[in-house]
């Protein structure tokens, strides 16, 4: 029973019928019917101008949402566990030709202006230190916990005020607002720019960049090209988002994922690290119970020395979350 | 009838049978069981020492091999009408940081050993001149013609003599062994590293670089994450690129794209602008001729003022290319 | 006696005088009073409002004011003889982050707005292809010609009618001005920067960067500081620039060194590869005529197989000029 | 009285002398005898093969020593006061083309090894990490501190051991040897390069990057030319240079800066902040006896909210430092 991530799942059934049916689109990169498609899918979805751009990973699509705010001589303010800073083997460093990642710290994973005003604040506007351009935040957040509307327009508020870029890595972005039960404008809150993942819950290798200005959306285009991210079929990948979005799919598949770890989360108590808020579970365990778990044929990633990690995806069965919840109770 | 391009073409039936069964693979990136098959699988295709990774587009393939070879003050002597040159939307530029193109001509898109002696040998061992570092080739060049193994030998000897990477450049690289009727390490030459292009082929967005010793790719796979070409579902492309060499697809495909264009360029004559050996027909059409063509339902693109070139592709109808053929004639 | 360039001759007696007399000066970087004076100084000088920087070479002047209109995604269109192109060891590619040089051709190592045509307007609007940004000029150019106002004039039109920055390398800038007789503006024509040289012309490390804009000035302070380029006694370098404006001695100097290149070039005749407009005088000689002169104690580089070039700078001796002339002459 | 900082100190005479000296010298960039004399000098002064290029900043001299160390997929290891974090603008993402600087902590601005195993050995040898390639130390440390021999060989073990690079940012080295009383060798450990600092300590704009090995220097050159900071003029560097090394001028400018920074640390007493082991005093001082200090005349830096610098320079007048001893300790 797999637990270890949600990065892996089978790719979901209306997702392969809609790829399926792009075979007889014709023309390439983004100039075929699907992909001309998403501004205006997008646009309603969100209630705001919407120009948006497919790409094959979380990765690419962080760093290109950033290279539109983020300037080679600048810095990026992120949380010390956002997936820019720990996870990307240094992208952001390349796609934004050496800006810098500026570390702030917060509970969950979590920023708040005041967080981010610690990191900010003392940066002196001479050129013997880099100045910071952006601000990034992930929805859901590394430790699987979500930002509320207020929080996020706070945020905003502060980039606004001071000139940043604002983006959101919504690599779980689904599970977001399937939380919040609110809308997807709500869960994204005043940002520039969007990375609104897909493969997690459910597509093969599509995620879409949602920005609300055609200017960035613009220079973004030139810069996927450069980095050999616009691909010539790329009506597969707008089949794979369009499918997402189709009969709300995106949120279906957020709800189960987020259901399945609410059921191993309620069997957990004081162990959990946080409060779980999507579909990622975060729980102290010593070695000889993660020992125990894994004996009974659970797979997760140890999270550092007593803790571990249990994700759900889309199709996680509903049986499984229930055993798994079970035996950590039985602990 | 469609002869714009063979990248947009749909994607094989047996592609998509592999992909499919793909869903039931497990681990991550490329820990899956069908991406760590790919180097054994080119191992034996190449009779020599192997090591690939799948990547989802020529572009990031060309600029991932070369980034192993060419330091960012070096330079790569390449085709005036290459497609890193030419096509690639400055990528050369971002993956090499700053490195620089140094641009050869000769007939056909192919360069010899004395057009790239005349761009090399001038250089001056001295640091106010970025000096080569790598030649890269096309194999079908973009002329649609394709270098004997007694032309790669000769590139791949001079390569060898002044201390350059050698790249090849296989987006057509299929068509180039079905018309050479040789073997792949024949049709590769003596190279670093190869892009062995399946998308124009009949895949739907994996490409394989393959590298002939290992260091090289183990320095690609640092640099493919970093670029965010690194696939979570990577077992998507794995199985595209091990169902195109299932069965000698890949080749049936090609020679199937070069018997339509060989029809095409049998009717052509004296029209032709360079031997027909690929897949791709350059032929001097004056405006009023193809204005006719496309009355007649013929979809083309223009090739400067008094051409235009007609690509077919693995699935190009054997009638609409004899058809094409006829209209050719009839002009 | 020596013409091999003027980029190693000795300091001029007054630039020492001043830096001398910058011991007393205090605070660092470009916080001091010499370096704050700059702006006001080149205001006056071009009338017209010039924010000024001091770089320690003309590589980093160029590079720098290039930087502030080219995106790493762009283009520079230069001459294929510029020094940005052929001399400066790749540093537009370093310093643009991967932009692309574009090449144009043009008698006299000079750009006309049909040069620069032939190169971009092939150029599509479209992502595959890079897109000028920027369009470099060198006065008085790498052929030691000089641009005359209406011919930068044209240029610059054409640059603001493309939306293309315009940058003057000015190396040689005081010797075009020295030749043409107009005023600085005249000479720099509507460029956006100009590297206004004074290495060349008896200053010893001090370049100035002449923006005609504040933001574009501000932007290249961020990049300075970046490359390294920003001096902790920077009151040294903006000492030595003051000094070459102070009493118009650049214009002597420049004066000085293109009255002994025109000495040089009177007795060439047919031999003349180019008008002579500063100091550098391209010739026509064949190796034994060559090795009569260095026979002779005279010191020039050669210019390809069957030419040499002879520089004279600010302090080339009268009888230095008037013997190699002398000395042609009897060839 | 000015205690603001070394780095805008006056030229020392001799460094004067020398500079005027080497008008007559002629070869351009590095190719004078003043330049080609470098690598002998500090072979010397090292007892170990040296190869020198001399650079304009200390920035610039940081970043190219860096930058044959890293690749840009990985990462630099230094304190989180460094230099090259702190005060450099970002010159180190873009002189490593974004590679990433790894932030180690350690009391008086100095790296143990175990400060830096605990930032190296948690990261996973995978590419979603960046790894580490080299380590940089500063001598004497931005908290005006001296690594002893033994402290270096330890590092210098460990890097070893690591495969990291080894750098020492010597802006400071001077006062370090001069502190220590031991030779160069052992005062720079064990390491790859040098960052000779000569500005602070009597040079006008001259450093010198010393290197153990002649790969890395040769890969430098091909970098400070790129990056703008091969000067024609070089050989007014090297007569700084070597200027400063002639009759020891280096160590005794060192020992009368450390001898002033004594003295005012010797009456500061449990107000340091750190010790003071070179030419930098960190004291704590309340806003209102800032304020007093300053109402005397004396000029320096506040450190945060409760604390002063005060920086000595080669020619600070023995009195002042006295009479600032003596107004700190009647605070």
């Amino acid at each position: 029973m797999l637990f270890l991530s949600d990065n892996a799942a089978a790719v979901h059934p209306r997702v392969w019928e809609a790829m399926r049916a792009a075979d007889e689109v014709q023309p390439p990169y983004d100039n075929d019917a699907l992909s001309r498609a998403l501004d205006e899918r997008f646009t309603d979805l969100f209630g705001r101008e919407a120009h948006v751009l497919w790409v094959a990973t979380g990765t690419a699509a962080n760093c290109l949402a950033l290279a539109t705010m983020c300037a080679p001589h600048g810095g990026v303010v992120c949380h010390r566990a956002a997936h820019i800073e720990a996870d990307e083997g240094g992208a952001p460093g390349f796609f934004l030709h050496g800006a810098k990642l500026m570390l702030a710290d917060g509970a969950d994973a979590k920023l708040t202006p005041d967080a981010v005003r610690a990191v900010i604040d003392p940066i002196v506007p001479d050129v013997h230190w880099v100045q910071p351009h952006a601000l990034s935040v992930t929805q859901a957040s590394e430790a699987g916990c979500v930002y509320r509307p207020a929080e996020l327009a706070a945020l905003g508020a502060l980039a606004g005020e001071r000139g940043l870029g604002f983006h959101v890595d919504g690599a779980r972005f689904a599970n977001a607002v399937a939380h919040l039960g609110c809308t997807p404008a709500e869960a994204a809150g005043p940002c520039d720019a969007l990375s609104f993942g897909m493969i997690k819950n459910g597509a093969m290798n599509a995620e879409a960049i949602v920005f609300f200005d055609s200017e960035r959306a613009a220079l973004a285009r030139w810069r996927r090209k450069r980095a050999g991210h616009l691909q010539s079929k790329g009506r597969y990948l707008a089949a794979q988002v369009l499918a997402m979005l189709e009969g709300d799919l995106w949120l279906d598949n957020a709800r189960a994922a987020n259901a399945a770890a609410a059921e191993i989360a309620d069997a957990c108590g004081a162990r959990l690290m946080h409060p779980v808020e999507a579909n990622e579970v975060f729980v102290h365990l010593g070695p000889a119970e993660r020992d125990a778990l894994r004996a009974q044929g659970y797979a997760f990633y140890d999270w550092g020395a007593d803790a571990a990690r249990f994700v759900t995806a889309w199709n996680t069965p509903a049986e499984d979350a229930r055993a798994l919840a079970k035996a950590i109770g039985r602990l």
